[in-house]
């Protein structure tokens, strides 16, 4: 029997109880939750919105979770070295058997059977206590960043996203003529964790970085975002950017995309990224379509994000968190207990994450 | 003076008459067109709906025409081995100054400021003879498919969209597990004769080749695209393929683009090709990003295509000219003369490509 | 029992005698060589050079033969469509466990657990007949290139070749300011098939394409390399090249190689193809260092190709077969019957490739 | 008149004195030297080995250094925003108008038309002030860092290597099948600056890193190394490891180069980056181009860094040196004044980089 905060997937609801779960023991490490995240897939699934979400087979709930930062309470031998008492981020999508997931990059999965943990078919996170293999543990070696080592998860999307990018970018000359992308503009939608992330990465590639949303933000975040050296704008009222290279939207509103696809300058890449499918409707015609072809702008996906992504994830973090006007430590917006389970249901003003200690 | 056939951009018009447009003899080389082409854009432009187009500085009209072959009547001695009595394909983009037109690739170029032969700001190919430079000229070695070449500027566009497929496809494993792309499908929406070289191009690589429209075609084009291998359907009726995985559309038409990108498979690369201003538009809601991002889904838009993809469609055109069964002689669909202008206002039935002969 | 050309692997001999071989029924796909080809690697083996060499496990033989165009006796129904009656070329390497293998590239076998037919632990295609899988097969469609297709497994080393060059080339801009290749050199060291297939290619390119050697070519394979636009020259008597974007070595020979990489041009690309292990040492020294690492050099050895690239090496082929001035058939230099095992002693004045018709 | 230290290229020779060089106005910013960098090619100019040094035009002498941290005295308002009073590391080389040199890649430059300052027709920064455009200069954010921001041109090179790194290994899946190269191993020749800052990139890549000369290192470097987690042998001794995934040389000794490349495992790469025109030949064999071939080996120059890597080093080093157990200050082993020539004629014991302070 284990502690563990529970949904029924896809109908939904919340639950901290007691459960049932046989130790996996052919799984060499025992895991110990210290700090799991909260986000909008997880509130999805509490409130039966992400349809594509199920239990995990014999079971008749799914283990919540999928953020997580945890001990290694105890571990066997093994050739990835983790050891007892190391602190370590699991990985969250599990590989099928299709050409990308043959080689480690089931964030490319082509035929969609993986499973992801919390999520579809894989109990998550949040219980006390949980049994893993190595090789699904990526090590936190900064021992003075375990708690922001919760970002991780998240992260490793944003890196995925910037590798995405990268290889996109190569259909043109994208730098400037003088090799960087020093003055080119990258508007990043939506002011959650990823957004902030987002933010942080743009800088690393030199873009000029701007944040918006359909609403001002409170003074916390301001404060964030300008030590950073990016600008917010509400474009509800006005947009002070004349033309957009680089758009990552992590609202997954198609309105507020094509509003600002239609800023795209030439070879630009919009990189989808929030979901939202209850998320109402939009107009496209045919201009825009012109416009995106006339200009060779590129609309791509991305998803998920591989091992690689976790341990690039992690040394961002690091960097960040050891850097001067670090804003890492205040990302992390609140600090719950896991019987708390209202967090699940009322999004906290100002949240950019919400944290539970376990 | 010159007999040309002129419009007035962007208002529109059709005239075929002499006018003065002065010898620019610092042009080293004198040509005299055989054949030109008549696509969508020649006819937007005629009909007044093609609003970017503009007349050349100093003229208050434009000779039209991007699509054609000519023949070398007199050329100075030049580094590109141009000489008269050659056949040459005569490019359309000329370049500006960005990091992109500096390095020959002003099909990506970076701040709009080139100007397209017949289109925007320079005068293009339909007239008795002109001048131009010899770095401008593709020569057509194969003499007996110098009316064929007519076909290079379309294809150029299909061999540029395929540089950015290829790209654009190294974000995942995209090949099947036998290295190959066999089996995989591709749908090529339209009929026109772009969707046609885009079908013998999809061959190459070994995808499964679908055409698709909201009508069934005639006799004629259904034979020329079961020579090729390729299978027609009519999606107003049934749709009889299951997944894509590379879509292109030359259409122009969301409402068409969209029905079949949620039908893309994991990976899978649309290609924006087709421009149609006017087209309506369509509803896009929140299920069709998230449906883009879950499955790492990349929308692109292509245009134009560099003097290296002239050369490529030159090649691939000669291949096949001469392969079993080929098709390429007739896509050429009706000749007719410069007189009758009628052919820039009205579509001839079972029309792929129409050409004047000069 | 099966009449097969065998050798004893390494240590070398030809026989060509009924041999045992028990049917491998597992394989759904009966297969009667029509063609087999000859070249360096099957005569290495015979005089016993090729120290990696080995018989198949459970037999003190080897049947030799790795190139090979084949009629389908009898098959199964399968999923790549291969049916009785069809022409086929079967595959060399057969796959390992690595990342590489896992995926269909075993060509580029990272752990080098894999086996190639009629070289290293498995039986060549030098017999009466032989059982394979459907998946290890390319079909010949163009049946009047069944005898050229013999061709296709060296060409597709010429392919992956240059599919090593395109990922290579992508290090800087090494398109000329026009966006091609025209102008730029390429040099191939050797003259057997392999060299005047890479001529071949050389020119799809673009490049001025030179072919070079110690001695002086026959008349025939100067009258082919002509007809192709190739140059060549006897290197011990003059150099008449200045500076080379491409080179590409089929010798094996150190000695010749590093003679040209001296006049390798700034971002050229070297491509060690030819091995001849018991070659003689050169001297390199610490300016030629300098020079590779001025010029940003790159010196690539490519070996084997993927099912993809006999793919594209049969498209290629039969391209090349109809084309004007096609010098396709010409490579083929003899045909010889299996009994007359002397072939694979002495090389032919003259040969390009040598045959064995079954 | 501005002192300076001089050498008459190419003949040699060192000079700390008083030079007449007229301010060049029409340079926006003018520039005071704080720190300057040492290294192999200072030395090998004023000892005259390197043959390819000249004087700038016009000049009788060359002013030496091209590693420098700057301080701006004067800057008119300009668009890359530097300002009186900014620490800036000045861009070395200087573009000429080839492909590469037009899109700020003139450390690709194609045609050789380029200056680098304080070697080849250029004055350098060892001189009491100097004039500069600001498109030339890169500044340093992280005021804590100026004087270890005098390493940012030698690690600009480790990052333009890293960057053919990451196309050259594109040429086959390289990552393990955990989509990290976390149990890969990358050895680096030498034990100078660039070899450590090759050591610590090769760490964010998740290398097992080895560092190896042809004798033992002195205790402080090897307490340096132990730090960032890599391993040191003497190859004259032993050599501890089995294959070697990507090999870096720094020495520009063709003997040591050689010996590693036999022990390279499939698809592994060797960037060349050491030059040492005087270094003995080494005899290069059959069987070594062999060994390439099979494994599908790279080896490839890499010379100098664009704008972008400048940027890319400065990140980095402010990384680092903000990192847990840095390492970044103790590779600046000394520090010296202009007067002191002497340390230009003599290495000093246990040198990683000396500097002069201005």
């Amino acid at each position: 029997m284990v502690n563990a905060l529970t949904t029924n997937a896809p109908s939904g609801g919340i639950e901290f109880h007691n459960v049932l779960i046989p130790d996996q023991k052919d799984f060499e490490v025992k895991l110990k939750p210290l700090y799991t995240g909260i986000c909008g897939t997880d509130r999805g699934e509490v409130n039966g919105s992400l349809s594509f979400a199920y239990n995990q087979p014999g079971y008749n709930f799914l283990v919540l979770g999928h953020e997580a930062v945890c001990q290694v309470i105890d571990a066997t031998e093994n050739e990835y070295g983790i050891k007892t008492g190391d602190y370590v981020v699991p990985v969250v999508r599990r590989p099928g058997n299709c050409v990308n997931c043959r080689i480690g990059r089931e964030d490319n999965c082509s035929d969609g059977k993986k499973n992801e943990a919390g999520i579809t078919g894989l109990h998550g996170f949040m219980r006390d206590y949980f049994f893993d293999s190595p090789g699904n543990l990526v090590k936190v070696n900064d021992r003075s960043m375990v708690r922001e080592a919760v970002l991780t998860e998240p992260a490793k999307n944003v890196m995925k996203a910037f590798e995405v990018f990268d290889t996109i970018s190569k259909r043109s000359i994208y730098q400037n003529e003088d090799s960087t992308f020093a003055g080119k503009n990258c508007l990043i939608i939506g002011s959650g964790s990823e957004a902030f992330i987002y933010t942080m990465m743009a800088h690393e590639y030199m873009f000029n970085v701007y944040m918006t949303n359909r609403h001002t933000l409170g003074e916390s975040k301001l404060s964030i975002l300008e030590k950073t050296g990016s600008i917010f704008f509400d474009y509800t009222d006005n947009v002070p950017l004349k033309g957009i290279d680089l758009l990552i939207d992590t609202s997954g509103d198609p309105a507020t995309i094509f509003k600002f696809v239609r800023m795209m300058n030439n070879n630009g890449v919009t990189i989808l990224f929030g979901t939202n499918g209850k998320a109402p409707g939009t107009q496209v015609n045919g201009e825009d379509i012109d416009y995106i072809i006339e200009r060779n702008i590129c609309m791509v996906g991305s998803v998920d994000g591989a091992k690689k992504h976790y341990f690039d994830a992690l040394r961002y973090l690091e960097k960040w968190g050891h850097s001067q006007n670090s804003v890492i430590n205040k990302l992390i917006t609140g600090t719950y207990s896991p019987e708390n389970t209202e967090i699940f249901l009322t999004k906290p003003e100002g949240e950019i994450k919400s944290i539970i200690k376990w």
